[in-house]
């Protein structure tokens, strides 16, 4: 994934530092309202920047905007008509196991690594961007046209990073900004919001050698801080006709390099799923 | 798990629905300062009570309160000494398998219903309690004295449920309440918050029908409420010197029915990975 592992050495990290009067922390989620439906080639940012300033918060230092992949999918143009789509024989088969269209079965194919699992109604994959999630990600609710289908961002750590670049210059501050997915898991059901991008904020953050309250080194230590950022954000999204696409969250602090989204995925040797 | 899957039919779900003059949705997290380590048999809804007047916030209906699983643990003294376990063969064998504490194992596959995976460092088990997680959850930071570790409590829903019981009488409102733990994953590096227990909310709310923004169902409309927001909480929990054990949730909604954490739990025949 070109993300260096030794940059995540060594700093601390202590979260939501928003300190009140009575000593205590503080974070805030905002929903933006009246975000409009975004299509393709919308500028993102600038809708973005307009519904923070429209909703009177603006955009102050390490605030996190959480922006549902969706829209960002959309406004990068990554609709795919199912018409146009010629299903493959592996694809056919594979639809074939699974009750899959296998016009949509071909796509999620060709978002992938590899095939990790699958059963009717979900094929669980290594998306090439080296998520491991159901149907590659690919989402047909919230697309105008019912042949129409969503897949993920070309490369979400980059368009979440070219939203901070706007969104930085515009208000003048140094935010952090993280593209979310809500997805399924292996052991539980219902889905939970997840970092497919970051920018600006250590997406990963190794605690290790923070000392726990008896000075004894922590033996968990690495803490997935985008993911968790991005499961809190989702909550107020909603999936459905909320059309709620960007969380404001204001509050939380960080200390160490910023890394990417990629910095979460777990390398392959030390996979013992796949 | 004695939890009726048809409770969680047709209701919809409209998250964070504090309103702000300008239409936006916001939900607040404020971490209670100032709860004394938690010591077996404390009564830690007192605690946690006093910690929500002294803040100021009190507890307000549809509040989440959401409390680490260590401090729930150790009220209920499940806190147990290495020097008082023996291992069985079966847990030398795995604990020279994946170098770890012979002690520590015994206690791991005592709280096991199967090991899924192993590998040295880690031990993939279904918890008795239906989780699917790393060393079941067994903790030896945080706990006074370097042989003693931390078992989960023996039924988090129920420490939920008594917790919410304490706390809707005092402050004479209808609360949630979750006990959260933080947790590894498969494919991703880092922790993050998750519910073991739960009262009060649906833990896992069912969408299923509420309609897109283009009016078509939702496919994937099942949702890890409780997930959600224990990965929300746990931001501001830290994991280190903090001993910041409780986060109240604010401005959340739902309708529909509580569920438990219990209904998080993918049933074994659906699942793919053990």
């Amino acid at each position: 994934m070109g993300w260096d592992r030794r940059l995540v050495i060594a700093f601390h990290f202590h979260a939501g530092r928003r300190h009140l009067g009575g000593g205590m922390v503080q974070v805030t989620m905002t929903a933006l309202e009246g975000v409009p439906l975004v299509r393709e080639g919308d500028d993102l940012a600038g809708l973005l920047i307009a519904a923070l300033e429209r909703g009177g918060t603006g955009l102050e230092d390490r605030d996190v905007l959480v922006v549902a992949q969706k829209v960002v999918s959309k406004a990068e143009g990554r609709v795919v008509d199912l018409a146009d789509v010629t299903p493959s024989e592996r694809a056919e088969t594979l639809a074939s196991e699974t009750d899959k269209d296998p016009r949509q079965v071909e796509l999620v194919l060709a978002e992938a690594e590899e095939v990790v699992r699958h059963k009717p109604g979900v094929i669980v994959v290594a998306h090439r961007l080296g998520h491991v999630m159901a149907n590659a990600g690919i989402d047909r609710s919230n697309v105008e046209g019912g042949e129409r289908v969503l897949l993920l961002p070309v490369d979400p750590d980059a368009s979440a990073a070219g939203l901070k670049a706007r969104l930085d210059a515009h208000f003048g501050v140094g935010a952090g900004v993280i593209v979310a997915d809500s997805v399924g898991r292996a052991w539980r059901l219902g889905t939970v919001g997840l970092a497919l991008g970051a920018a600006g904020l250590p997406a990963l953050m190794d605690r290790r050698g923070a000392p726990d309250l008896f000075g004894r080194p922590l033996e968990a230590t690495l803490t997935g801080f985008a993911d968790g950022i991005a499961a809190a954000a989702t909550l107020l999204m909603g999936e459905g006709d909320e059309g709620r696409p960007a969380v404001l969250v204001r509050g939380l602090d960080w200390q160490g390099e910023a890394l990417p989204a990629a910095a979460l995925l777990r390398p392959k040797a030390e996979d013992m799923f796949r």
